[in-house]
């Protein structure tokens, strides 16, 4: 049996940890009156050295748990879970009786970075793994194979800042060093391709000059999710904001603290979720 | 003896404390190849309870202060003084013998409101004694007669996230207050009146709607400043990013500790610089 979603059904989102809650937050500035379900699988953080079939279990599971809660839609606000798993999930979705879209990361910012640039050249800044997944490659290649497309593998760039600490000078020539490339190359327009870089999003402005347009995950997310809600005719009618809340599969409290510094809007309530039965409870 | 600025001396830019740190930001974003040197008056903060005259002489001294160290432009980063001083500093300056050109905020972000509004509805958030000087209306309205500004005395929204606190209901339930005059008003701008104000940028943008396009001073400062260097030419030669340093009439190691958070890029070297004899130095 077949199982249509309801309006006033929140979105699902989510993620391995926090990282995916700077995406949250965009779309719930974005997106308003829309309410917001965000799981974080901080229980099986972090996702980056895990294989590929098994990050496609993880999202199976992670996707049946807001199913079972009746999500309207699901985000995968996550680099390696989407590299993994987006052409698998809507499958499983569907299979599971559900039809709900599942819109990922990768392809939404490619897709806006090739619709912004001028010069046709582009860069993407990402962990190893999301460079050396050839995931952005691929997503930019196939909406314009004629861009030139200069992937830069940021190893340590995730870690600034995000824990509340002040950007060093040290962070200052690391950030530095990475832009070096695109600088190099000349690109107009520079991909985020990790949840974690809005943070230093005004420092790689600096560096990269105000000249090249800065595309992040949210952004982009933000842009697409809209349009299915109104393509599935899905947008909530309400008029108020909408209500968001918090599934965490490991420590709740850890995730509250850490989060609010991700999400800069109130935090509400997180519940832990056990991986076992209470994905079909 | 009138002294013409180096294309190469760094901007001056003042405020009464760390508020202005959220104008240099948006400056060194902006603007990365510049130098500046920031001046924040921190010995006689707050601003907010002087009156006109007091606000005109410190206004001067600070601007000497500034000139002293060579600066080729003046950017008054703060609404109790451009208020009570804009009109009298490019006099005191000239008088002086300088040629230096003075930006102040009000009018930059006037004008780049009337400049993007549809509907001729703007909205100004700003301090209680900022909306009572009148300063923000007399702006828009010599920019346009036409257009209907809503005005929104803000007594709490600059406490807000500032000193790195999460946001909780109570500023969300505070914010919606100050909003709803705007809703009501049908506005589709709104001037965040305040140098404060963008710590609650997101949450303002998520309660007056993604449909309404915000203003803060530091993007209208960044492109009048821009302007400014080039029209007298005084652009840096430099192709690399320019260096910035701090001076403080109050307890420096305070304002480098509170004012990195406002700056949100390594604070570099805070010196202390005293009242009286040291302006001419």
């Amino acid at each position: 049996m077949t199982q249509t979603p309801q309006r006033t059904a929140p979105i699902g989102v989510f993620d391995s940890g926090v990282g995916g809650l700077t995406v949250l937050h965009e779309l719930l500035v974005g997106l308003p009156q829309e309410d917001f379900l965000y799981l974080g699988d901080s229980a099986r953080f972090p996702y980056g050295d895990r294989s590929a079939p098994e990050l496609r279990g993880f999202a199976r599971e992670n996707a049946d748990i807001l199913l079972a809660r009746g999500v309207k839609l699901i985000v995968v606000a996550c680099n390696s879970a989407t590299s993994a798993a987006i052409d698998d999930l809507p499958l499983h979705v569907a299979r599971s009786g559900h039809t709900v879209d599942v819109i990922g990361v990768v392809g939404p910012e490619s897709n806006l970075a090739v619709a912004r640039t001028r010069n046709g050249r582009v860069g993407v800044l990402a962990t190893p793994a999301t460079i050396a997944s050839g995931a952005y490659e691929r997503a930019v290649l196939a909406v314009d194979p004629l861009v030139r497309l200069t992937s830069v593998p940021c190893p340590r760039l995730a870690r600034i800042s995000q824990n509340g600490a002040p950007i060093t000078e040290q962070d200052v020539e690391l950030a530095r060093e990475y832009c070096a490339p695109l600088r190099e190359a000349g690109v107009d327009t520079v991909i985020l391709g990790c949840t974690h870089y809005p943070f230093v999003g005004a420092l790689l402005q600096r560096l990269l000059g105000p000249q090249v347009t800065l595309v992040t995950s949210g952004t982009a997310i933000v842009r697409r999710v809209g349009h299915a809600l109104a393509l599935r005719d899905l947008a909530t009618p309400s008029e108020v904001e909408g209500r968001y809340s918090f599934l965490c599969t490991g420590d709740a409290a850890a995730f509250a603290t850490i989060g609010s510094r991700f999400l800069q809007l109130p935090m509400g309530t997180v519940d832990h979720v056990a991986l076992t039965q209470e994905a079909f409870a």
